[in-house]
């Protein structure tokens, strides 16, 4: 299996040639993400769901090496509120598979100006997942999911920085797994698509600037704190750098091309 | 009222000095984010929330002129699915005061590098509102929420494009009125923050390099499209670009230094 088999919970109904459900694509984009949004019903007498911004990454801890195109689990960390990792507990423990969650990762590549307001749409990659949340309880697997997420922050960032953790440090952690049941990814690229009355009026096209102002994220130059005592920017990390904004503007930059 | 009052729903717990309850930060960060997540409680057999990236803007149809500070909505644009439409129609033909949603904006500023893991962070800006939505259903109303939204991607655009829409484009065009009930923002800047054992640790100071590396949406120079007939790019669009990248990266590199 390589896909998301389609249901009515994650097929993509409106424009939906946009639509994919491979993994790769998926679990791609949410490793992309330094944020993922996690929504989840609470318990109190408010009628509202809601989201915590988080981190995320998708990993399988019994095949470490697996694939991107391979099944995999979603491992979330970040400012797990007592609330998300109470609920996904008393889950649990009533025998159920988790907290049911949705986990998403959204990347705008290019602001799309058509000729009418109406037109008008950005280039983005957006990936969705649902699925269970349950606390991550053997410390095995818990200290595997701390170094892949540390590590999809920074790449190699667990080995270079203070490791293991304490024993304090492993207890005030807190990491959800999360068990896939569905998802599906949407793509927009290329240029803005007019209307024909539009193209034809010439009124219109002599006066409409049309295009595509393409964004991506950037990063600057490292900034040591005051404690750093390392002179130079360790290699990983420049290197990080330099590949990431390479990367980010070349996606941006061909996703109008296309 | 200048402020959302603190309940159960809103009250950052962890960390809770990072929290902020003033319309203006609240407000301001949904404007100046191109996107935001919205989620709600689907009708399906299934338990999932689910989640939709919107294009999301503060306002007030009653007084356009109102400021950040005011007491105002959330209108709402995008790939609204007619699911979410349908359910909001739903909400309010039962007599309810709308769909119960979950509206967040949240931005990255900067990876905070600590010399254990444990203490890495993000510097980030996240603002989270709840609140109940509504079809806009008057004409008027639409309308201006239509530009208002417009012009949130790019401003002065809805007045530089092909206007006004028409009235199959009016039709077509779905706009959600989100009512606040409650809302709060959280802040992270800064540098690390750091253990005294580890910082009093010669092997590890000597070792992790600590710091901050800045990051920003930075936005690269317009693309015409193959249709376009303006030969150079209007000053607005410029202006905005440019304004928009140093405004952005500005707020990246001060955060480390708060």
């Amino acid at each position: 299996m390589t896909e998301y088999s389609k249901s009515k919970l994650n097929t993509v109904n409106r424009l939906g040639k946009r639509g994919k459900y491979d993994f790769e694509t998926i679990h791609g984009l949410v490793n992309q993400s330094p944020v993922v949004h996690v929504a989840f019903a609470t318990d109190t007498s408010e009628p509202f769901p809601t989201i915590l911004p988080m981190i995320g990454q998708m990993g399988s801890f019994k095949d470490s090496s697996a694939g991107l195109d391979s099944p995999l689990e979603c491992y979330l960390h970040g400012y797990v509120s007592s609330r998300i990792m109470r609920l996904s507990q008393e889950a649990v423990a009533r025998g159920e598979d988790g907290l049911p969650v949705c986990v998403t990762a959204t990347k705008v590549d290019g602001y799309v100006l058509a000729l009418a307001p109406f037109h008008h749409s950005y280039n983005y990659r957006s990936a969705i997942l649902h699925g269970y949340a349950q606390p991550v309880e053997s410390e095995e697997e818990k200290a595997w999911a701390m170094e892949l997420v540390t590590n999809s922050v920074v790449p190699q960032r667990w080995q270079n920085a203070r490791t293991p953790p304490t024993k304090t440090e492993m207890k005030s952690t807190t990491i959800l797994r999360v068990k896939i049941h569905a998802g599906s990814a949407k793509l927009r690229s290329g240029v803005p698509s007019d209307d024909r009355f539009d193209l034809k009026d010439e009124s219109v096209v002599n006066n409409v600037w049309a295009g595509v102002v393409p964004t991506w994220q950037v990063m600057g130059d490292p900034i040591p704190s005051s404690d750093n005592a390392v002179a130079k920017v360790p290699g990983y990390l420049k290197e990080f750098v330099e590949k990431e904004n390479i990367r980010n503007k070349d996606i941006a930059l061909k996703a109008v091309k296309e």
